[in-house]
């Protein structure tokens, strides 16, 4: 058994993950909001690079049954209906609907990733769900989205405890180890997300208690996976 | 106090590194076999980030006492003096030489931050060293060569210990705290550079024995610095 752990989007050859399950981390905030929006009842989330996408296929797919989310600089963007905090993906708000969802780090991975056979989505919310869909697949490629294509410290530790989840003897890289390494030293508590940057960063805006969803380890037992484009429920 | 990790030189941003020292670390091999060179009487060692540039310096600065060194894919250069195996550059071979040199990794980095203030070059070998030179420094940036673009854990493990020598409670980014984190783990040892990708590179290309050196902590008390585009000995 293989597992791969990219600490930064640039380090994935996407050509290397060709049979392999890819997974997406990005736990402060993108696949955290995505996990709630889908518990939640949220029927699909497209992830797009760039505002603009969202937009135009916001107005492919019709815009009464459809939600604009996302954020720049950790901030709603202008116009959109929600930003990227999972305290608003609240079911009165998202249930039956579709996202399209742009945020700078996490759905930006995911609009470039889409050509792997498999990918899914994890956090700490639904580690545990994703470990079980994982456990004895021969290759695991985990993708951290990072923060400005610079390395998050949030994603490493989520990725290590990913992999601890996993269990047994694998044959890693040093992107791996060193996740795994990481999650022997970090919990995933809200003190740990506190003190990365990225944590920092929504903190100083206001969003100090999304760290406590994102710390909320096996909150929802649901595997959001890519199909045709979006992302969906599978395994929950 | 200020301390930076960049486990990928893709990290930096060179404009955010004015006024610091920058610190290169790619212990398996070029920043140690740098740190041999200098210590073996090697007068100065011109980094650069490609064979050809490596050829047409070499010519320039007049090929009787300079030494055209340098490796791709672990293996010396056809037509090269030297590799890039540290137990090559011994005094017999490099003592009063100027070395121009180019490496996959290591010299590829530090050609490309030539124009930060001040730039100097750890390893292992040297650890001690350039924490006595960078002690009270106010902001100290260390770049991770890393390997082909992608993270390197025997970078990173160093650059951890690095920070750990310096000691004192540091504003730290991600890439610093899991560096910290990642020594805690990771002694320096020739099993911990072993299992890493570039230990099992290095050990598959017939250079194993190459990693006894790169673990030797403190074998030599001297700080590679860059100065007029060449590294020399400082703080010996």
């Amino acid at each position: 058994m293989k597992a791969e752990v990219f600490l930064t989007p640039a380090e994935l050859d996407p050509a290397s993950a060709q049979g392999a399950v890819v997974v997406v981390v990005d736990v402060v905030r993108a696949t955290t909001t995505i996990v709630e929006a889908l518990a939640n009842g949220a029927r699909a989330i497209y992830p797009t690079g760039s505002t603009e996408e969202a937009v135009r296929l916001a107005s492919s797919l019709g815009r009464e049954d459809t939600l604009l989310c996302g954020e720049r600089r950790s901030v709603k963007v202008e116009g959109f209906d929600l930003g990227n905090s999972p305290a608003e993906f609240t079911r009165e708000v998202v249930d039956g609907k579709r996202l399209v969802m742009s945020t700078t780090n996490g759905t930006a991975v995911l609009s470039r990733v889409q050509e792997a056979g498999r990918v899914v989505t994890a956090a700490f919310t639904n580690l545990g769900a994703v470990a079980d869909a994982l456990r004895g697949h021969p290759h695991v490629v985990v993708v951290c989205a990072g923060r400005m294509g610079r390395f998050a410290l949030d994603d490493a530790v989520c990725a290590g405890h990913l992999l601890r989840r996993l269990g047994g003897e694998r044959d890693m890289n040093d992107g791996a180890r060193a996740a795994w390494a990481l999650a022997g030293a970090m919990a995933p508590t809200v003190d740990t997300l506190a003190a990365t940057e990225a944590g920092r960063a929504v903190t100083a805006h206001g969003f100090a208690a999304d760290l406590e969803i994102c710390a909320q380890v096996d909150r929802h037992a649901l595997v959001p996976e890519l199909t045709d484009q979006a992302l969906v429920a599978a395994g929950a």
